[in-house]
Protein backbone atom coordinates (compact mmCIF):
# COMPACT_ATOMS: atom_id res chain seq x y z
CA UNK A 1 0.00 0.00 0.00
CA UNK A 2 1.68 3.33 -0.77
CA UNK A 3 0.95 6.73 1.31
CA UNK A 4 -1.43 8.01 -1.21
CA UNK A 5 -4.05 4.92 -0.16
CA UNK A 6 -3.27 5.04 3.26
CA UNK A 7 -4.32 8.57 3.40
CA UNK A 8 -7.45 7.75 1.22
CA UNK A 9 -8.33 4.87 3.73
CA UNK A 10 -8.29 7.69 6.56
CA UNK A 11 -10.31 10.28 5.33
CA UNK A 12 -13.06 7.47 3.98
CA UNK A 13 -13.19 6.07 7.93
CA UNK A 14 -12.85 9.27 9.40
CA UNK A 15 -9.95 7.33 11.44
CA UNK A 16 -6.93 6.64 12.15
CA UNK A 17 -6.79 3.42 13.87
CA UNK A 18 -4.61 0.56 14.07
CA UNK A 19 -5.78 -2.22 16.32
CA UNK A 20 -3.53 -4.82 18.04
CA UNK A 21 -3.85 -8.31 17.38
CA UNK A 22 -2.28 -9.08 20.42
CA UNK A 23 -3.66 -12.30 20.56
CA UNK A 24 -3.28 -14.35 23.69
CA UNK A 25 -4.49 -18.12 23.79
CA UNK A 26 -5.13 -17.88 27.42
CA UNK A 27 -7.30 -15.17 27.08
CA UNK A 28 -9.20 -16.27 24.37
CA UNK A 29 -13.37 -16.41 25.39
CA UNK A 30 -13.88 -20.35 26.64
CA UNK A 31 -16.83 -20.95 23.70
CA UNK A 32 -13.62 -20.44 21.42
CA UNK A 33 -11.64 -22.34 22.65
CA UNK A 34 -12.87 -25.96 20.83
CA UNK A 35 -12.44 -24.07 17.66
CA UNK A 36 -9.41 -25.86 15.73
CA UNK A 37 -7.71 -22.46 15.35
CA UNK A 38 -8.74 -20.69 18.72
CA UNK A 39 -6.34 -17.70 17.43
CA UNK A 40 -7.88 -17.18 13.82
CA UNK A 41 -10.83 -18.03 14.96
CA UNK A 42 -10.89 -14.74 18.01
CA UNK A 43 -8.87 -12.36 14.81
CA UNK A 44 -11.58 -13.26 12.30
CA UNK A 45 -14.04 -12.26 14.51
CA UNK A 46 -12.61 -9.28 16.27
CA UNK A 47 -11.77 -8.20 12.25
CA UNK A 48 -15.20 -8.22 11.86
CA UNK A 49 -16.56 -6.43 13.91
CA UNK A 50 -13.87 -3.35 13.68
CA UNK A 51 -13.43 -3.15 9.95
CA UNK A 52 -15.22 -0.20 9.75
CA UNK A 53 -13.38 1.41 12.48
CA UNK A 54 -10.20 0.85 11.60
CA UNK A 55 -7.40 1.57 9.30
CA UNK A 56 -4.68 -1.22 10.06
CA UNK A 57 -4.12 -4.56 12.18
CA UNK A 58 -0.92 -4.96 13.78
CA UNK A 59 -0.40 -8.77 14.76
CA UNK A 60 2.13 -8.97 17.44
CA UNK A 61 4.05 -11.42 16.01
CA UNK A 62 5.48 -12.55 19.65
CA UNK A 63 1.96 -14.00 20.52
CA UNK A 64 1.89 -16.25 17.50
CA UNK A 65 5.22 -17.09 17.38
CA UNK A 66 4.98 -18.66 21.07
CA UNK A 67 2.67 -20.88 20.06
CA UNK A 68 4.97 -22.58 17.54
CA UNK A 69 4.55 -23.77 13.75
CA UNK A 70 0.75 -23.41 15.00
CA UNK A 71 1.00 -20.08 15.48
CA UNK A 72 2.29 -19.10 12.13
CA UNK A 73 -0.41 -20.90 10.65
CA UNK A 74 -3.02 -18.78 12.49
CA UNK A 75 -0.90 -15.45 11.27
CA UNK A 76 -0.83 -16.67 7.93
CA UNK A 77 -4.84 -16.92 8.28
CA UNK A 78 -5.11 -13.91 9.80
CA UNK A 79 -3.74 -11.91 7.53
CA UNK A 80 -5.37 -12.90 4.59
CA UNK A 81 -8.52 -12.40 6.31
CA UNK A 82 -7.64 -8.70 6.57
CA UNK A 83 -8.90 -6.70 3.62
CA UNK A 84 -6.73 -5.74 1.08
CA UNK A 85 -7.35 -2.02 1.14
CA UNK A 86 -6.20 -2.38 5.19
CA UNK A 87 -3.20 -1.21 5.97
CA UNK A 88 -1.10 -4.67 7.55
CA UNK A 89 1.61 -4.24 10.55
CA UNK A 90 4.00 -7.26 11.54
CA UNK A 91 4.76 -5.88 14.56
CA UNK A 92 8.55 -7.98 14.93
CA UNK A 93 11.15 -5.37 16.30
CA UNK A 94 13.60 -7.21 13.91
CA UNK A 95 17.08 -6.04 12.42
CA UNK A 96 20.23 -7.84 11.80
CA UNK A 97 23.24 -7.96 9.11
CA UNK A 98 22.02 -7.32 5.46
CA UNK A 99 21.68 -10.43 4.88
CA UNK A 100 19.60 -11.83 7.57
CA UNK A 101 17.78 -8.56 7.33
CA UNK A 102 16.74 -8.95 3.96
CA UNK A 103 15.73 -12.50 4.81
CA UNK A 104 13.25 -11.53 7.61
CA UNK A 105 12.13 -8.75 4.90
CA UNK A 106 11.34 -11.76 2.50
CA UNK A 107 9.29 -13.84 5.23
CA UNK A 108 7.39 -11.00 6.35
CA UNK A 109 6.98 -8.67 2.53
CA UNK A 110 6.69 -11.79 0.12
CA UNK A 111 6.09 -15.24 1.93
CA UNK A 112 3.49 -13.23 4.09
CA UNK A 113 2.49 -9.97 2.08
CA UNK A 114 2.15 -7.48 5.11
CA UNK A 115 2.47 -3.89 4.06
CA UNK A 116 5.13 -3.08 7.03
CA UNK A 117 7.09 -4.34 9.95
CA UNK A 118 8.64 -2.74 13.17
CA UNK A 119 12.50 -3.02 13.06
CA UNK A 120 14.68 -1.96 15.91
CA UNK A 121 17.61 0.68 14.83
CA UNK A 122 20.52 -0.29 17.10
CA UNK A 123 22.22 -2.01 14.23
CA UNK A 124 22.50 1.12 11.85
CA UNK A 125 21.83 1.50 8.51
CA UNK A 126 22.87 -1.65 6.82
CA UNK A 127 20.44 -3.71 9.06
CA UNK A 128 17.69 -1.18 7.91
CA UNK A 129 17.95 -0.74 4.34
CA UNK A 130 17.18 -4.28 3.30
CA UNK A 131 13.67 -3.92 3.98
CA UNK A 132 13.28 -0.52 1.97
CA UNK A 133 14.11 -2.28 -1.29
CA UNK A 134 10.74 -3.92 -1.88
CA UNK A 135 7.55 -1.74 -3.80
CA UNK A 136 4.52 -0.14 -1.73
CA UNK A 137 6.22 -2.20 1.67
CA UNK A 138 6.84 0.25 5.15
CA UNK A 139 9.76 -0.05 7.58
CA UNK A 140 8.44 1.06 10.84
CA UNK A 141 11.29 2.02 12.50
CA UNK A 142 11.39 2.33 16.77
CA UNK A 143 12.55 5.97 17.24
CA UNK A 144 10.96 6.68 20.99
CA UNK A 145 9.19 4.22 22.16
CA UNK A 146 6.72 4.17 25.43
CA UNK A 147 8.28 1.99 27.79
CA UNK A 148 9.88 2.55 31.10
CA UNK A 149 12.80 1.60 29.55
CA UNK A 150 12.94 4.03 26.80
CA UNK A 151 14.94 6.29 29.25
CA UNK A 152 17.70 3.98 29.71
CA UNK A 153 19.59 4.39 26.03
CA UNK A 154 16.55 6.90 23.89
CA UNK A 155 16.80 9.56 25.73
CA UNK A 156 20.89 9.39 26.46
CA UNK A 157 22.20 12.79 25.41
CA UNK A 158 24.01 11.66 22.31
CA UNK A 159 27.24 13.88 20.89
CA UNK A 160 25.75 16.70 19.07
CA UNK A 161 23.77 17.66 22.22
CA UNK A 162 20.22 16.15 20.99
CA UNK A 163 18.62 12.88 22.62
CA UNK A 164 19.70 9.98 20.91
CA UNK A 165 16.22 9.06 19.63
CA UNK A 166 16.36 12.82 17.83
CA UNK A 167 20.29 11.47 16.05
CA UNK A 168 18.12 7.88 14.63
CA UNK A 169 15.37 10.18 13.53
CA UNK A 170 17.73 12.56 11.80
CA UNK A 171 20.24 9.51 10.30
CA UNK A 172 17.30 7.54 9.41
CA UNK A 173 15.53 9.84 7.70
CA UNK A 174 18.13 10.43 4.81
CA UNK A 175 18.11 6.51 4.02
CA UNK A 176 14.19 6.16 3.29
CA UNK A 177 11.83 8.68 2.64
CA UNK A 178 8.04 9.39 3.60
CA UNK A 179 6.84 6.65 1.38
CA UNK A 180 8.43 3.74 2.74
CA UNK A 181 9.46 4.13 6.22
CA UNK A 182 7.11 5.01 9.19
CA UNK A 183 8.18 5.58 13.01
CA UNK A 184 7.21 4.42 16.36
CA UNK A 185 6.44 7.17 18.29
CA UNK A 186 5.47 6.88 22.29
CA UNK A 187 2.54 8.52 23.19
CA UNK A 188 3.99 9.28 26.61
CA UNK A 189 4.27 13.57 26.44
CA UNK A 190 3.26 15.61 24.02
CA UNK A 191 6.05 17.45 24.06
CA UNK A 192 7.95 14.58 22.64
CA UNK A 193 5.52 13.85 19.67
CA UNK A 194 5.86 17.67 18.81
CA UNK A 195 9.97 17.06 19.07
CA UNK A 196 9.65 14.20 16.80
CA UNK A 197 7.00 16.21 14.26
CA UNK A 198 9.65 18.56 13.69
CA UNK A 199 12.07 16.63 12.67
CA UNK A 200 10.50 14.65 10.41
CA UNK A 201 7.40 16.60 9.11
CA UNK A 202 6.40 14.05 6.28
CA UNK A 203 6.64 10.41 7.60
CA UNK A 204 3.59 8.82 9.43
CA UNK A 205 4.13 7.86 13.02
CA UNK A 206 3.12 4.88 14.44
CA UNK A 207 2.13 5.27 18.30
CA UNK A 208 1.74 2.83 21.08
CA UNK A 209 0.91 4.74 23.80
CA UNK A 210 -2.30 5.21 23.64
CA UNK A 211 -5.10 3.43 26.28
CA UNK A 212 -3.13 1.08 28.22
CA UNK A 213 0.54 2.44 27.99
CA UNK A 214 -0.82 5.93 28.87
CA UNK A 215 -0.89 8.73 26.83
CA UNK A 216 -3.69 11.23 25.33
CA UNK A 217 -5.17 10.90 22.10
CA UNK A 218 -5.88 14.60 21.65
CA UNK A 219 -2.28 15.53 22.60
CA UNK A 220 -1.27 12.95 19.46
CA UNK A 221 -3.49 14.75 17.28
CA UNK A 222 -2.56 18.13 18.65
CA UNK A 223 1.12 17.85 18.13
CA UNK A 224 1.44 14.88 15.90
CA UNK A 225 -0.98 15.46 12.74
CA UNK A 226 0.22 16.42 9.43
CA UNK A 227 -1.33 17.48 6.30
CA UNK A 228 -1.52 13.77 5.49
CA UNK A 229 -2.79 12.84 9.25
CA UNK A 230 0.42 10.97 9.62
CA UNK A 231 -0.84 9.01 12.41
CA UNK A 232 -1.94 5.51 13.03
CA UNK A 233 -2.73 5.31 16.44
CA UNK A 234 -2.51 1.84 17.90
CA UNK A 235 -5.10 0.40 20.73
CA UNK A 236 -4.58 -3.24 21.01
CA UNK A 237 -5.49 -4.85 24.93
CA UNK A 238 -8.68 -1.90 24.94
CA UNK A 239 -10.50 -3.29 21.81
CA UNK A 240 -9.61 -7.02 22.28
CA UNK A 241 -9.96 -7.76 25.39
CA UNK A 242 -12.86 -5.14 26.32
CA UNK A 243 -15.10 -8.22 26.71
CA UNK A 244 -14.35 -11.79 27.52
CA UNK A 245 -17.83 -13.51 27.05
CA UNK A 246 -19.38 -14.44 23.78
CA UNK A 247 -20.10 -11.09 23.06
CA UNK A 248 -16.51 -10.04 23.01
CA UNK A 249 -16.47 -9.52 19.19
CA UNK A 250 -19.56 -6.50 19.46
CA UNK A 251 -18.03 -5.26 22.52
CA UNK A 252 -14.50 -4.75 21.04
CA UNK A 253 -16.29 -3.10 17.64
CA UNK A 254 -18.14 -0.55 20.49
CA UNK A 255 -14.42 0.42 21.70
CA UNK A 256 -12.87 0.80 18.08
CA UNK A 257 -16.24 2.68 17.39
CA UNK A 258 -15.69 5.32 20.64
CA UNK A 259 -11.98 5.45 19.11
CA UNK A 260 -12.94 6.34 15.52
CA UNK A 261 -15.48 8.73 16.80
CA UNK A 262 -12.70 10.79 18.65
CA UNK A 263 -10.52 10.21 16.04
CA UNK A 264 -13.15 11.75 13.31
CA UNK A 265 -13.30 14.62 15.87
CA UNK A 266 -9.26 15.54 15.81
CA UNK A 267 -8.99 14.86 12.19
CA UNK A 268 -12.08 17.66 12.01
CA UNK A 269 -10.71 20.02 14.43
CA UNK A 270 -6.34 19.48 13.53
CA UNK A 271 -5.93 18.54 9.76
CA UNK B 1 23.52 -24.64 31.14
CA UNK B 2 25.27 -22.89 33.35
CA UNK B 3 28.41 -21.21 33.47
CA UNK B 4 30.68 -24.10 34.89
CA UNK B 5 29.33 -26.44 32.74
CA UNK B 6 30.13 -24.22 29.35
CA UNK B 7 33.62 -23.45 30.64
CA UNK B 8 33.77 -27.44 31.39
CA UNK B 9 33.04 -28.39 27.93
CA UNK B 10 35.26 -25.60 26.84
CA UNK B 11 38.23 -27.12 28.42
CA UNK B 12 36.98 -30.52 27.63
CA UNK B 13 37.00 -30.07 23.59
CA UNK B 14 39.63 -27.53 23.45
CA UNK B 15 37.61 -25.45 22.09
CA UNK B 16 35.55 -21.91 22.31
CA UNK B 17 33.99 -22.34 18.72
CA UNK B 18 30.41 -21.75 18.04
CA UNK B 19 28.84 -23.18 14.67
CA UNK B 20 26.22 -21.11 13.05
CA UNK B 21 23.46 -22.72 11.27
CA UNK B 22 22.83 -20.24 8.76
CA UNK B 23 20.93 -23.06 6.54
CA UNK B 24 19.99 -21.54 3.31
CA UNK B 25 18.04 -23.58 1.27
CA UNK B 26 18.97 -22.53 -2.10
CA UNK B 27 22.55 -23.09 -1.18
CA UNK B 28 22.08 -26.72 0.52
CA UNK B 29 23.86 -29.26 -1.68
CA UNK B 30 21.56 -30.69 -4.58
CA UNK B 31 21.50 -34.15 -3.13
CA UNK B 32 19.81 -33.30 -0.14
CA UNK B 33 17.09 -31.30 -2.00
CA UNK B 34 14.77 -34.20 -2.60
CA UNK B 35 15.02 -35.11 1.03
CA UNK B 36 11.38 -34.42 3.06
CA UNK B 37 13.41 -31.77 5.37
CA UNK B 38 16.35 -31.08 3.63
CA UNK B 39 17.33 -28.14 5.94
CA UNK B 40 17.27 -30.68 9.04
CA UNK B 41 19.15 -33.08 7.03
CA UNK B 42 21.79 -30.23 6.05
CA UNK B 43 22.23 -29.47 9.68
CA UNK B 44 22.39 -32.89 10.90
CA UNK B 45 24.81 -34.07 8.86
CA UNK B 46 26.82 -30.52 9.88
CA UNK B 47 26.26 -31.10 13.51
CA UNK B 48 27.32 -34.88 12.59
CA UNK B 49 30.80 -33.62 11.66
CA UNK B 50 30.98 -30.42 13.59
CA UNK B 51 30.01 -31.86 17.12
CA UNK B 52 33.71 -32.58 18.59
CA UNK B 53 34.89 -29.34 17.64
CA UNK B 54 31.75 -27.13 18.53
CA UNK B 55 30.79 -26.09 22.27
CA UNK B 56 27.56 -24.38 20.85
CA UNK B 57 25.41 -23.73 17.70
CA UNK B 58 23.53 -21.03 17.14
CA UNK B 59 20.49 -21.46 14.36
CA UNK B 60 19.81 -17.53 12.75
CA UNK B 61 16.21 -17.50 13.12
CA UNK B 62 15.36 -15.73 10.16
CA UNK B 63 16.92 -18.28 7.60
CA UNK B 64 14.35 -21.10 9.52
CA UNK B 65 11.63 -18.22 9.68
CA UNK B 66 11.75 -17.20 6.19
CA UNK B 67 10.12 -20.69 5.43
CA UNK B 68 7.12 -20.03 7.35
CA UNK B 69 5.72 -22.96 9.98
CA UNK B 70 8.16 -25.56 7.69
CA UNK B 71 10.92 -23.54 9.11
CA UNK B 72 10.07 -23.94 12.75
CA UNK B 73 9.67 -27.35 12.46
CA UNK B 74 13.31 -27.84 10.78
CA UNK B 75 14.66 -25.61 13.68
CA UNK B 76 13.01 -27.24 16.45
CA UNK B 77 14.32 -30.73 14.81
CA UNK B 78 17.68 -29.06 14.60
CA UNK B 79 17.42 -28.11 17.94
CA UNK B 80 16.81 -31.65 19.41
CA UNK B 81 19.38 -33.09 17.38
CA UNK B 82 21.87 -31.22 19.29
CA UNK B 83 23.57 -33.06 22.04
CA UNK B 84 22.20 -31.51 25.40
CA UNK B 85 25.65 -30.82 26.42
CA UNK B 86 26.27 -28.34 24.21
CA UNK B 87 25.49 -24.59 24.02
CA UNK B 88 22.49 -23.52 22.03
CA UNK B 89 21.99 -19.98 20.63
CA UNK B 90 18.92 -18.36 19.02
CA UNK B 91 20.17 -16.46 17.37
CA UNK B 92 17.02 -13.70 17.05
CA UNK B 93 18.01 -10.43 18.06
CA UNK B 94 14.68 -9.56 19.53
CA UNK B 95 13.22 -7.19 22.11
CA UNK B 96 10.71 -5.38 22.79
CA UNK B 97 7.94 -4.11 25.79
CA UNK B 98 8.11 -6.62 28.96
CA UNK B 99 4.31 -8.58 28.37
CA UNK B 100 5.82 -9.19 24.85
CA UNK B 101 9.49 -10.11 25.49
CA UNK B 102 8.00 -12.56 27.94
CA UNK B 103 6.49 -14.30 25.01
CA UNK B 104 9.42 -14.38 23.08
CA UNK B 105 11.42 -15.82 26.29
CA UNK B 106 9.21 -18.62 26.54
CA UNK B 107 9.05 -19.34 22.84
CA UNK B 108 12.69 -19.78 22.75
CA UNK B 109 13.74 -21.18 26.57
CA UNK B 110 9.99 -23.28 26.69
CA UNK B 111 8.40 -24.00 23.51
CA UNK B 112 11.91 -24.78 22.01
CA UNK B 113 14.22 -24.89 25.10
CA UNK B 114 17.07 -23.11 23.82
CA UNK B 115 20.09 -21.98 26.06
CA UNK B 116 20.48 -18.78 25.03
CA UNK B 117 18.69 -15.68 22.82
CA UNK B 118 20.30 -12.65 21.51
CA UNK B 119 18.42 -9.77 22.45
CA UNK B 120 18.80 -6.00 21.22
CA UNK B 121 18.78 -3.16 23.55
CA UNK B 122 17.66 -0.21 22.46
CA UNK B 123 13.79 -0.72 24.26
CA UNK B 124 16.14 -0.51 27.80
CA UNK B 125 15.31 -2.93 30.72
CA UNK B 126 12.38 -3.92 30.64
CA UNK B 127 12.49 -5.08 27.51
CA UNK B 128 15.94 -7.19 27.94
CA UNK B 129 14.98 -8.31 31.77
CA UNK B 130 12.37 -10.76 30.89
CA UNK B 131 14.86 -13.15 29.67
CA UNK B 132 16.55 -13.44 32.91
CA UNK B 133 13.54 -14.77 34.83
CA UNK B 134 14.64 -18.45 33.92
CA UNK B 135 17.11 -20.73 35.46
CA UNK B 136 20.31 -21.51 33.61
CA UNK B 137 18.90 -19.64 30.45
CA UNK B 138 21.11 -16.58 29.17
CA UNK B 139 20.59 -13.26 27.18
CA UNK B 140 23.25 -12.25 24.62
CA UNK B 141 22.91 -8.75 24.19
CA UNK B 142 24.29 -6.63 21.39
CA UNK B 143 26.36 -4.58 22.73
CA UNK B 144 29.04 -4.13 19.65
CA UNK B 145 27.97 -5.57 16.25
CA UNK B 146 30.59 -6.04 13.39
CA UNK B 147 28.88 -4.99 10.54
CA UNK B 148 29.52 -1.38 8.77
CA UNK B 149 26.18 -0.01 10.54
CA UNK B 150 27.73 -0.63 13.76
CA UNK B 151 28.86 2.87 13.60
CA UNK B 152 25.88 4.91 12.70
CA UNK B 153 24.39 4.52 16.72
CA UNK B 154 26.85 2.16 18.70
CA UNK B 155 29.55 4.64 18.50
CA UNK B 156 27.77 7.58 18.94
CA UNK B 157 29.60 9.63 21.81
CA UNK B 158 26.72 9.69 24.77
CA UNK B 159 26.58 12.49 27.29
CA UNK B 160 29.12 10.59 29.45
CA UNK B 161 32.11 11.11 27.10
CA UNK B 162 31.69 7.39 26.50
CA UNK B 163 30.68 5.31 23.33
CA UNK B 164 26.82 4.41 23.30
CA UNK B 165 28.20 1.19 23.10
CA UNK B 166 29.94 1.57 26.42
CA UNK B 167 26.64 3.03 27.94
CA UNK B 168 24.52 -0.12 27.23
CA UNK B 169 27.20 -2.60 28.42
CA UNK B 170 27.35 -0.42 31.65
CA UNK B 171 23.80 -0.30 32.24
CA UNK B 172 22.93 -3.42 31.24
CA UNK B 173 25.56 -5.31 33.28
CA UNK B 174 23.45 -4.20 36.48
CA UNK B 175 20.41 -5.69 35.21
CA UNK B 176 21.94 -9.75 35.27
CA UNK B 177 24.76 -11.21 35.84
CA UNK B 178 27.73 -13.27 34.11
CA UNK B 179 25.71 -16.08 35.19
CA UNK B 180 22.96 -14.74 33.10
CA UNK B 181 24.16 -12.54 30.54
CA UNK B 182 26.38 -12.71 27.72
CA UNK B 183 27.45 -9.63 24.89
CA UNK B 184 27.60 -9.67 21.34
CA UNK B 185 30.95 -8.02 20.61
CA UNK B 186 32.33 -7.80 16.99
CA UNK B 187 35.87 -8.92 16.58
CA UNK B 188 36.74 -6.34 13.56
CA UNK B 189 39.12 -4.30 16.25
CA UNK B 190 41.21 -5.61 19.12
CA UNK B 191 41.30 -2.61 20.80
CA UNK B 192 37.45 -2.72 21.33
CA UNK B 193 37.49 -6.06 22.39
CA UNK B 194 39.52 -4.56 25.16
CA UNK B 195 37.70 -1.75 25.91
CA UNK B 196 34.67 -3.86 26.28
CA UNK B 197 36.77 -7.11 28.32
CA UNK B 198 37.53 -3.78 30.80
CA UNK B 199 34.11 -2.78 31.55
CA UNK B 200 32.51 -6.58 31.98
CA UNK B 201 35.84 -8.48 32.86
CA UNK B 202 33.55 -11.56 33.90
CA UNK B 203 31.00 -12.11 31.68
CA UNK B 204 31.45 -14.13 28.32
CA UNK B 205 30.98 -12.80 24.77
CA UNK B 206 29.67 -13.98 21.16
CA UNK B 207 32.08 -13.19 18.53
CA UNK B 208 30.71 -13.00 15.26
CA UNK B 209 33.35 -10.84 13.43
CA UNK B 210 36.03 -13.74 12.37
CA UNK B 211 35.88 -15.53 8.87
CA UNK B 212 33.38 -14.06 6.48
CA UNK B 213 32.76 -10.76 8.52
CA UNK B 214 36.95 -10.06 9.41
CA UNK B 215 39.06 -10.41 12.40
CA UNK B 216 41.20 -12.05 13.78
CA UNK B 217 40.93 -15.00 16.06
CA UNK B 218 44.71 -14.28 17.91
CA UNK B 219 43.20 -10.98 18.91
CA UNK B 220 40.11 -11.69 20.04
CA UNK B 221 41.86 -14.44 22.40
CA UNK B 222 44.68 -11.61 23.46
CA UNK B 223 42.45 -8.93 24.27
CA UNK B 224 39.22 -11.10 24.96
CA UNK B 225 39.76 -14.00 26.74
CA UNK B 226 39.68 -14.46 30.81
CA UNK B 227 39.76 -17.08 33.33
CA UNK B 228 36.78 -18.87 31.92
CA UNK B 229 37.58 -18.73 28.57
CA UNK B 230 34.71 -16.02 28.26
CA UNK B 231 34.62 -16.12 24.70
CA UNK B 232 32.70 -17.84 22.10
CA UNK B 233 33.74 -17.33 18.89
CA UNK B 234 30.93 -18.00 16.00
CA UNK B 235 31.61 -19.08 11.88
CA UNK B 236 28.77 -19.81 9.93
CA UNK B 237 29.39 -19.66 5.96
CA UNK B 238 33.03 -20.46 6.71
CA UNK B 239 31.82 -23.75 7.63
CA UNK B 240 28.51 -25.14 6.68
CA UNK B 241 29.49 -23.90 3.20
CA UNK B 242 33.15 -25.25 2.93
CA UNK B 243 31.86 -27.47 0.50
CA UNK B 244 29.16 -27.68 -1.84
CA UNK B 245 28.73 -31.56 -2.97
CA UNK B 246 28.17 -34.91 -1.66
CA UNK B 247 31.12 -34.38 1.06
CA UNK B 248 30.10 -30.96 1.91
CA UNK B 249 29.59 -32.10 5.64
CA UNK B 250 33.42 -33.50 5.58
CA UNK B 251 34.47 -30.32 4.87
CA UNK B 252 32.93 -28.53 7.24
CA UNK B 253 34.23 -30.88 9.58
CA UNK B 254 37.78 -30.65 8.70
CA UNK B 255 37.32 -26.79 8.68
CA UNK B 256 35.76 -26.71 12.23
CA UNK B 257 38.74 -28.95 13.41
CA UNK B 258 40.79 -26.15 11.81
CA UNK B 259 39.26 -23.87 13.93
CA UNK B 260 39.15 -25.52 17.09
CA UNK B 261 43.52 -26.54 16.88
CA UNK B 262 43.56 -23.20 16.57
CA UNK B 263 41.27 -22.42 19.65
CA UNK B 264 43.03 -24.96 21.60
CA UNK B 265 46.63 -23.14 20.69
CA UNK B 266 45.01 -19.93 21.96
CA UNK B 267 43.35 -21.49 25.27
CA UNK B 268 47.09 -22.51 26.25
CA UNK B 269 48.90 -19.44 25.63
CA UNK B 270 46.18 -16.91 27.17
CA UNK B 271 44.04 -18.87 29.47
Amino acid sequence: MNRKELFQQIQDKKSFLCVGLDTDISRIPIHLQKEKDPVFEFNKQIIDHTVDAAVAYKPNIAFYEALGPKGWESLQKTLEYIPKDIFTIADAKRGDIGNTSKLYAKAFFESMDFDSITVAPYMGRDSVTPFLDFENKWVILLALTSNEGSKDFQMIRSGQDEFLFESVLKKSATWGNPDNMMYVVGATRGENIAKVRALVPNHFFLVPGVGAQGGSLEDVAKYGMNDHCGLLVNSSRGIIYAGKDKDFAEKAGIEAKKLQQEMSRLLQKYL
